[in-house]
């Protein structure tokens, strides 16, 4: 795990990030993110492999391909963090730590978005600051492989 | 805001963090983690005030009394995540940004830590990482002050 | 939007119509549905799409890839409708309006069955009357599109 | 039922419409609508019977005093949706099919207007599309009664 | 007391008795258990009264107009049952027991038609014996209202 | 089925009733009530044999005994009304009907004892009349059966 | 708006007040109530019209009628409380803002008497006083409307 | 009681009333509002002691030590109204009647502050009046102290 | 255990199997599937020891009194399925496995029969094969049993 | 149906079998499982047919393409056990019977673990045994299918 | 009462106790803690009568034939304790205190393990000390006893 | 832990005692109590050290003061009980066991004192008998501390 690979998958609509409600989502789009997670990789002496799609199979199909070559992830499941099952099992099934991300504060929006499926088998979650829960989750996620190999605060 | 001034707020019990549970909260005392922030603070430009209460009134007032002089907070609830309406309040009546942080991951512990009654009033969330929920907070909550002023990506 | 393009889009085991439970859901087979409603398009000055999919994603997928071109929707999400909160954010996300179908008249089946979860997404619904609440959905649909444009009841 | 008589009953408050809150039930008066039915009764061969009352027992009275001459019925019980058990029996004792009809879509507005007591009832819903549920529903339920002697699609 | 005077209400529906799903409710009609009752009023030294409407408020008005006079009451509330608080409060109010009464047993039926919001201001209820509750009822609260002035079992 | 028998079981404390909280319960004891049934009996021409345990199983074995020789029965369940799935399943396993017995007014009771487990598989109740519950259920009971051989009202 | 026109309904059962239980309702009847309304409102120099009904149906139509030309109202819904969601909808739908008044303090009753489906549409509440509490539900809601009107508290 | 003295007690956030969401509590501030009941008092002939705290214990200390003193108390529980046992038992505690108050109308919000745990041990309540909630209720309970010793209304 | 002895206990009105409610149970008796049991029992060799009760406390009994002997057990409990956390506990004090049986798909039928008590302390269940999940258990446990002492699949 | 066709349906993550949560799940792998199944076949005198995907879409598609050709199902949906509406329909609408497998005891795990969304339109289930599951199931389903067709135990 | 004869009731498994989960339920057997418990009785001055039972109907004969002579009982109810209302009924038929007794922290387990049906019939609780729960009721059962007889504390 | 130290917390409201509903709670105060500890604790070789406070924070700080000098605590939370979670997880923290102590049966009254927050946390309960739950608890808590030393019951 010298240059580790961080896996970053986005669920269902998540595409149209920008123009879809932008009031609650802000305007910038997916693409835009995945060049600044790019950015930040390089900057941190890691790689990132970006993935987004509508089908709660191939996010879970995704997961498993890298199942034994990614160090993390950070996913945001979209719709399917309130009603997945099988998302949660297979975030459960992987070796390695998942960071549930969500641009939106779902605990201050409508009661049935409150709840989280997914997030019982994550390590943690980043919510709340638009795109830059992404970045945040990303600097978290890289602070924690590390941490688990230093030995001081 | 040149210098923006960072309120680090800490409910009951976690005055008692590296001893209490350390399977579930880790070893890490929550000087320590004042410590490591002060120093991040410094490397962000920033300034950073610390506090701990087992009172819930106490919280609330020195909220309040920072009122005027603070661009953003930290705030780890403990106990008073879960039934605090008061303290959804105070964070409510605040003109700056607050982030809810928990080391443990909330979501995947007893039913009724599951429910956070402040989270509907703040910001964000980030969860889940330890003493890091604090330093990615910190780190978040700082990229989000500084985007509003900021245009592009 | 001259000549208005309704998509019309049905969900998972709607391909079996007319030899499932033909007692609750009628003898009309899907593609006699979408003959009709071709028919009726062309009296009333419009053209359809009809899809069909037992795949979540897929339903989305093509919401997304007409989300330009649509004028409208009318869709059946067949067991989606009880719990796909992907497809919700989805029809959300949509420029036009979307009008939930159903064969029967769910609010009098099982209790379950009583929810919908994309019904809050949807403009309206229309339910219960078999092969014809696609077609009164279809009516209402365009009058509705109409009536948009038009000033006088 | 050579030429089927239409029964249209309006429940509590829409008396008022057009004037009652118009951003969500619309400008259009009920006896406008009523004017737009018996237009659509001339056209379509049969004769509608309109009648609003903010009383449940004159609903119940006017529905079974017409239990013999009736073909169907149209009901929009606005506020007695929600709650009346009694209207709910008498949908029920009619010999013929009764649709529901709301202006709005109850399904995306508060929680306790989303379940209705009279819907099980009846043999389905129009919903969301404002004046036009009214129309709408009338042409279903005519296409519904002409289906019923009918065989081909 | 000499001559008890029984008031017997039945509430909304209950007029259809007979005509109205009579694989629940039976063939016989309100008049015929009217009559039933003179018949039963005669051969046990008391009268009856007999009220039947589809206005919750008539049924309060009469048990009101009633109070000074009334011995006791058999009170089928129909589709009042489940929802009318009033009607809850109007038989608390007489000074008189009154008895519920059930053609079907509701303890059978859909599981809101469970809940009696009005037996709990009753003195008791009769279910389950189709016409034969009502005069099951009526011989009860005789023999209750003998009771009171009698000592021994 | 000329002498037609009728069982008359009492569950469990029922056999400290006259003792046990009389305020609520009455003071008659079940012998009285017992001898008061075979009174009844003789007079309305059958016989009555009368049961009380304060085990579960032994009331199901009574009536399992009795599954051939019964022409009804009339069923206090005490305690059991409230859980006893078992004794549910018995009732419904009887091909004679049984009606359930009260001697209090249960809906007007602790929340716990509103429900009743067994009546949905019993013919119908009565309840709320003390001991004369008991001998109004019996005179029900037998109107019901014989009822069942006539025709007219 | 000079000498402003007050309602004030009473709902079911408030006809009896003096009579009915007075330990909960205490002993002034209704019609002293109006009378005591009418002297303050000589006194603070506005009108009151004083309606009761045990029928939903008439106190929507009382409210209805008095739309053009009441400046507010106070309302005790009595049983109607609980259940009229059409009572409700009729507070919403007048431009003046309605009162609800309660002798009781229906927080200290039976859970089933704590929620309030009608309060949600009103400006507020005044609960508890008995009888006073019309009287001070008058003095605050004058109190309101001329606050409209002026600056400084 | 020849001068009664009235508390007047107000929960966390309360000090912040004016700045805090005016849109809902309205622009006047604490000490407005207190110094209008001082006026209050001068008119009616009785004194006032008025008390904020963000600390539910020194609510509580303040109540008990006046236990003696007082005749009555106004208390706006703030954010305690939904979640303190404690303040419930104190209120219950006392020898005088303590009247809850809320600026907003408390049924009309958030599903979670519809609930009051405190309001249940107090005597009544006056909500929704914004700062004329205060006057009012005080008001309110000096004629209800005052009532107490006369007889006719 | 080198003759592994099985235990198969059925619960209460199990006896009654083939005549009660054969649409829902099968017309096979319990005295056929004991003697079925047996003969699989030969042929796969082991044996059987056959129980059935009404009583609770004796299916309890029974288990204990064979804790030392049986190496496994099928266990139908009937309607003690549901409610019995004490057939529950005596589940899980036996050293051996007891596999829960059910002549129907209990998931099927009404709400209250698809929640099982005493599941949560049985090693698996076998549902909804008539008299043949007796004997499917059997087999099933029995390879159980078996692939405990084997090594490959 | 000389030699019935019997298809294997295994859902998300099934395909980790082995490697996820063996303390749970066991140690064979899904390969294994269906060799072993193949040799009961042979032994059983049928054909098997194996799929496993993480897809709902694509386990529906498979259940519809094989309906006019298999006798019969064993189906784990993993995740999907708790929320799929559509596979539920999809069970429904297949002509023959389909019994659920589970591996582990899900009465016995989570608490959202223990509803099965899918169970209600099976035939039946077999659970808690392992590998052993599908196994039983096998057994229990080709007895099933056979036993239809014979007539003694 | 000179000398108090003190019933000590267990139910269901806890004859298994010293065997049956001892991490939770302690080593101690239940006979070992009877001998203690006379020992304790003879120190105290009183008689205690031991009894245990897996049948609820033998805790219920035991408890009916010692009304008259018992001065107190200590109950453990096992799995009782969640589902028996008709032990609830027995121990509130009983004329002396009854103390539930619990050998775990009920409170600390299983949710459905934490409500107890029979402890609100009971005098109060002594929970989660093991075996000494038992020695500890007795104490406290023996000075309440006492202190009834006795005035200073 | 030669001489144990034992702590005995008391919260809100119980410094009333005595005073405050001595139907339900007693006549005896909290200082009677604490005296009586103290001989109590002479008779037993012990120190107690007792504290009250209306303050959950001042608790919490109390509790955190003793952990390295106690060797147990009686606690009674008072009204936190049903509320804190931070008091909850101050006793969690604890490095000694700590009996929750209440005066009246709290499962014997309002539903929502039933639940304890707190308990969960305590090593077990002692409830119901007054002023004597604080001595028999205090017993029970040495017994169960030199338990831990001691083998032999």
């Amino acid at each position: 795990m010298n240059i580790p690979n961080i896996l970053v998958l986005s669920g269902p609509n998540l595409n149209l990030l920008g123009t879809r409600e932008p009031q609650i989502y802000g305007s910038a789009t997916l693409d835009q993110i995945h060049v600044r997670l790019q950015r930040e990789a390089e900057l941190l002496g890691c790689t990132v492999v970006c993935f987004q799609s509508n089908h709660e199979g191939a996010l879970i199909d995704f997961l498993q391909e890298h199942r034994g070559s990614a160090a993390g992830a950070l996913l945001n499941p979209g719709g399917l963090t309130h009603d997945s099952v099988s998302l949660h099992d297979a975030i459960k099934a992987m070796p390695f730590p998942v960071v549930e991300v969500h641009l939106s504060n779902i605990q201050a929006r409508e009661e049935w978005r409150r709840h989280s499926v997914t997030a019982a088998a994550a390590l943690g979650q980043v919510t709340g600051l638009g795109w830059i829960s992404y970045v945040t989750a990303f600097w978290g996620l890289l602070a924690y492989l590390r941490n688990e190999q230093a030995t001081s605060l």
